[in-house]
């Protein structure tokens, strides 16, 4: 995964040919702006979606089985063959035990496909670093779905986060998330070391989603100059 | 929902291509002698295959969130405009709690999904009436994934499953499952008064599901004749 | 079960010595009026205070478990060895699965406790009917916890969920709940045709608790002599 | 805690007054060879026999709440009171959620109770460390309730989660368990590095539990004299 990035999750919020159309817009400025955009859609969207745009797509939610049983569950296979590039779970809407974290992450590295667990504090990020995830998503959950941005209301959440994990693994991405809804909030988030952020809500449910899109990308790219001069 | 109607649930036993091929399959054949096969695939294939027979195609999983937030849970209105026809809840590998199935039946029906809920027991057969979904699917649990019949080992179950059922509401199908894995096994549920059954491991590792699914067909032909006369 | 009743649940609002304390103010009350109230405690208080009461001390928990495997598991055995008297089951707190519900329902019977179903609706109610548990207790799930009592606020799911039960099954009992903080909420849930109520904050956090809990024994005594006359 | 310590969990296997029995086994070779016992019985029993010994009685389940709502769950402060010295938490057949874990213990330090986290790998008990738990205790579900002991069928499992727990943390006691049914068993478990080991079904279903113990103990004391020597 390249960095920063920046994951767009439509949640509930938006699905079928209008969540294909967020993709389209997310795709076409991730091209112009050079900054890589994640796409994570409802689950039965996400072939259609994977077929339509170069960005990768996520899946929100895979489950700890083998080829076999488990009527309901989301095999790993299915997904990859399906065109997801990765897999986002534990978010706090969709929590899973230890032991399903462990093994959702088997079997996504088995397949191929890239891996954000999630998690609610600087704490449990530090301890994800030990079952090696690509990246984890620490956020707090009192924040998800507001207007009030992480990188804003608890800047002391994301550098004790990032520090967590770099400490224990410099390799694993520390993305973080709830309350993001605009370039402002990417760019604190970004400067205060976040390999990456995202937005749900406000994003969806935006009137104009190709300017909030296309504003968050022009701050991502500044982030990325900023850190390489 | 016409009967008698055979399921054909892929459960994590079959995904992507192989799974749309099965469809295929199973769809040719269902025009072929007039018969309903309802196809229950992964849920990231539900699209695919929805798009490409005509056969009905179920999700096998609904959540019972509304429009808005739910991360990796399965909307209503997306997996309408997915394509499926209807959902299939509560199987014994993906149970839900009392209030979730009562929520989920109510969420199809706003959409315009079918609906099938599974349970585990001739009692909760008709426990489920109460909360009127189109089909109830009982199925013995031990029974599942094995090739020992719910038709030939445990008749009483089925026959107590319709009863149950019927005398609450005639209009409410009742389709049973577990071990069946033939078209002996088909016919004998259909004689015993089943409206359908189904199966899942028994047709995606047939080494010619094709020639399966004819015989399960001429067998549900036959059934339908048998009560015409 | 003798009727009306009321169940005082305290939940997590009180606990060890200040519950036993409570259990022995309804147990006096309940003695002076000849009312049935049941006390469900947190359960590791289940002994101590059913070794010091006589009224019906309920599990706020079961598990569906046989005696063997099963750690952090509460074992229907074990349960009534300490002096339970009954257990209520499913509340919204703490739901069940379909399956769940059924298994500890047939656990219960064979060590001989009664058994409360909880549920969200008088659609759920009928339903279980099914499962013939002793009591069924439908609370509106949104009025839990406020002091919007049911009876005020919602008769008809009162009236709706009796409905439902009595016609299905006249010996199962109809307890309502949500909401109840005075005899004026008990008298009149027992008006509209209830079995029992029940509170579980507005008690605990009475400042005098036998004073309320004596208004809603007198409000019980007059219900019951309205009834026979 | 003292080291090495020996948990006797009585599961679903034993309750009530055997338990208390057992219990008081325990309790009098704990005090004989000066050894240190932990007692985990069904929750509804740890009141009891808190009482009636004097080594520490540990709690099967703790819930991530706070005084307050919360039907059917099990309150750090109502834990407390009735004598509970600690907890054990995550165990393979009462799984958690990471959140839930996290929780757990914070609520679990904010009363004084001790912390056991079982997981199912070393790289979980790795994980754990972050949490800061007082002990971790990795176990390999396959061996659970089975008479094949990890410290013979799985010396590596407890050299890696010895080792991955103490280069984080060496005051975090590692404790293994699954298929522990003799003494040797629980010599090979501390002689490979171990702080503490147990057992559950080997000793409640033992046809002489004081003779099963008593070996135990005298395992104990030997690792206890060669570790010091």
């Amino acid at each position: 995964m390249r960095t920063p990035l920046f994951i767009v999750s439509t949640k509930a919020y938006l699905w079928g040919n209008r969540s294909l159309e967020l993709a389209r817009i997310a795709d076409k400025i991730a091209r112009e702006y050079d900054v890589c955009f994640i796409y994570v859609p409802q689950l039965v969207d996400l072939r259609l979606i994977a077929g339509e745009v170069e960005i990768p797509v996520y899946s929100p939610n895979l489950d700890p089985i083998k080829p076999g049983r488990g009527h309901g569950h989301d095999l790993a296979e299915a997904l990859k063959e399906a065109g997801a590039s990765g897999v986002m779970i534990n978010h706090s809407e969709r929590p899973k035990t230890l032991s399903e974290i462990e093994e959702c992450l088997k079997r996504a590295r088995e397949v191929g496909l890239n891996t954000i667990v999630c998690c609610d504090s600087p704490r449990a990020a530090e301890a994800m670093t030990s079952l090696e995830p690509d990246a984890i998503l620490p956020e707090p959950p009192k924040l998800i779905g507001t207007m009030k941005p992480v990188s804003l209301e608890m800047r002391d959440f994301i550098v004790e986060s990032i520090k967590a994990v770099k400490r224990r693994n410099e390799k694993i991405l520390v993305i973080v998330g709830a309350g993001i809804s605009c370039a402002r909030d990417v760019a604190e988030a970004l400067r205060l070391g976040a390999d990456g952020t995202g937005a749900s809500r406000a994003v969806c449910e935006s009137p104009n989603p190709e300017k909030l899109l296309r504003e968050i990308a022009e701050a991502m790219r500044k982030a990325w100059d900023s850190r390489r001069s």
